[in-house]
């Protein structure tokens, strides 16, 4: 029963606090324990070690080439994955039940990048890590409507303010973005980050803090790259699908930045699953609404590529 | 070129207004020719005239059983239809293309209803009509999480506020709403109301106030029944889907009905299409987002209807 595997599963994160805050160690160690755990789709897809923009990636395939209701053709598009944990923590392959999970359920390939992290690399050597991955891989050929940007959290974030570097620099948008509870305020200024807090099974403002403190080192965090959702111009925006449990501190990052982006006149889906934590999608094989949520949001990135497929097709 | 779509779609719709208010008839007959333009999925579908709860019905089923991707034993269900024309016009008939296009799309088979329209019969006519099929269905043997609401416009609003009627009467809940472009303000007080006049194709105040005046009858329209998004409390409710236009001076109905869900703890995704008018899934097969909206609306549909298979079997 699906309420009860939300029950579970609030319970499962709901751990006592540590007596003050913990190394920058403890705290990868924690968090790679803790998604080792999840469910990797194994035996459909199959994983290789390769380097994108200069840093290290992990390519992600599925094993049988296009899922089931992938026209073929239409196969053609690649999923630039970016992981979560605060862009302190985590890797491609922490992230990889996310990353696989839509792999399977697309029949894409992804790119999972491996970006520098703070504190030894604070803001904004991750997003420049990001735009160095996108601009490889349209350097290697690939055509920026077949690229979609995904993300969980701190990945989450970086595939919005990747759109805006590459804005910034010139290069043609992708094709849409997917964000799973994505981090897009670094002022800390949402409703959701007082009235959620207890409510958040995993996130304190204490914690956040912490982390958030290393990335900035010392930069402004009023600014677009660091507070998409307060303060960014989404104008010329691709289609984006952000979806969040309504249990979460950073709640209101994504309902301010879907308010911003119907302001800018983008298509955007704001899927909010009530009494789920932060990146729920995590729990696939577990919880109902994470493998409810990977369909909607495989069936999102199937339809943006599809679009841009059949635009390549006429301006061809 | 989906771009080149909604342009064209766009100047369709807006076509100069008449001199001064029109009949109701005036009215009704342009409302049937417009959707007489509809497509209609023919091939995939069939219909039977019945009723439900005392009221004509329109009854739509798939051709061929349960469609692709409905697994055996989950295609019992029923989406409860109900179409859209301000409470005014409109009937099973006039919404045929949307209907039949979620029945060829989930499946399922439907019942639209035909409830009562103003100004013969104004609020609350047409709540009790959309609660007496709801109550005549559950007689029937159906079982509510087997039973989701669905309409588009006022036939949205009335998904809406028959789950408050449904609530108010001890009725269970459905499993879903579905809602295209709902009218849920009677007050008119969101802000697309004076920021989207002159963008929106379709809509000016003065028409929406003209068919309004005749379902309120001189009711008060704040109250939860006629503005549910602004004076409505959601608790309780089953999850949502609503999917709007962003150039629709009913826009910010769907964006504080949203928020409104989110705040009292119902599963609600908010799905806008920039730069598409009212209703636009209507224009499936010659608008590619139209077809799209559907897709992400079918499958949020199967969703909710195998969720409540589940709960039903474990029940038993």
């Amino acid at each position: 029963m699906s309420r009860e595997q939300r029950i579970r599963i609030d319970g499962m994160l709901r751990r006592p606090e540590p007596d003050g805050p913990r190394t920058v160690e403890e705290i990868r160690a924690g968090f790679r324990e803790l998604m080792a755990g999840m469910i990797v789709p194994h035996g459909r897809i199959r994983t290789a070690s390769t380097t994108l923009g200069g840093r290290p990636a992990l390519r992600v395939e599925p094993k049988s080439g296009p899922a089931e209701g992938v026209e073929s053709g239409s196969g053609a598009g690649t999923i630039l994955y970016f992981h979560g944990g605060g862009w302190v923590f985590g890797s491609p392959w922490t992230a990889l039940s996310l990353t696989g999970n839509l792999v399977a359920r697309t029949g894409l390939g992804a790119y999972s990048v491996d970006y520098r992290l703070a504190p030894e690399h604070p803001f904004p050597a991750a997003i420049e890590d990001s735009l160095s991955a996108y601009r490889d891989l349209l350097d290697s050929g690939e055509d920026p409507s077949a690229v979609v940007l995904a993300g969980d959290s701190a990945g989450g974030g970086l595939a919005v303010t990747l759109c805006l570097a590459a804005r910034d620099a010139g290069l043609p948008m992708p094709a849409a973005v997917l964000a799973f509870s994505p981090g897009l305020d670094a002022t800390r200024t949402g409703e959701s980050m007082r009235t959620k807090e207890g409510v958040d099974p995993i996130f304190t403002r204490a914690a956040l803090e912490h982390t958030g403190a290393m990335y900035l080192a010392g930069a402004d965090p009023r600014q677009p790259l660091l507070s998409p959702a307060v303060h960014a111009d989404l104008t010329g925006f691709p289609p984006m699908l952000i979806q969040v449990g309504a249990n979460e501190m950073l709640l209101d990052d994504s309902t301010r930045l879907a308010a911003r982006a119907r302001a800018a006149g983008v298509d955007v889906i704001l899927d909010v699953t009530a009494d789920v934590p932060h990146v729920f999608q995590a729990f696939a094989g577990v919880l109902d609404e994470a493998d409810e949520a990977l369909d909607r949001a495989a069936l999102f990135l199937r339809q943006r590529i599809r679009a841009g497929g059949a635009a390549r097709a006429s301006a061809a």
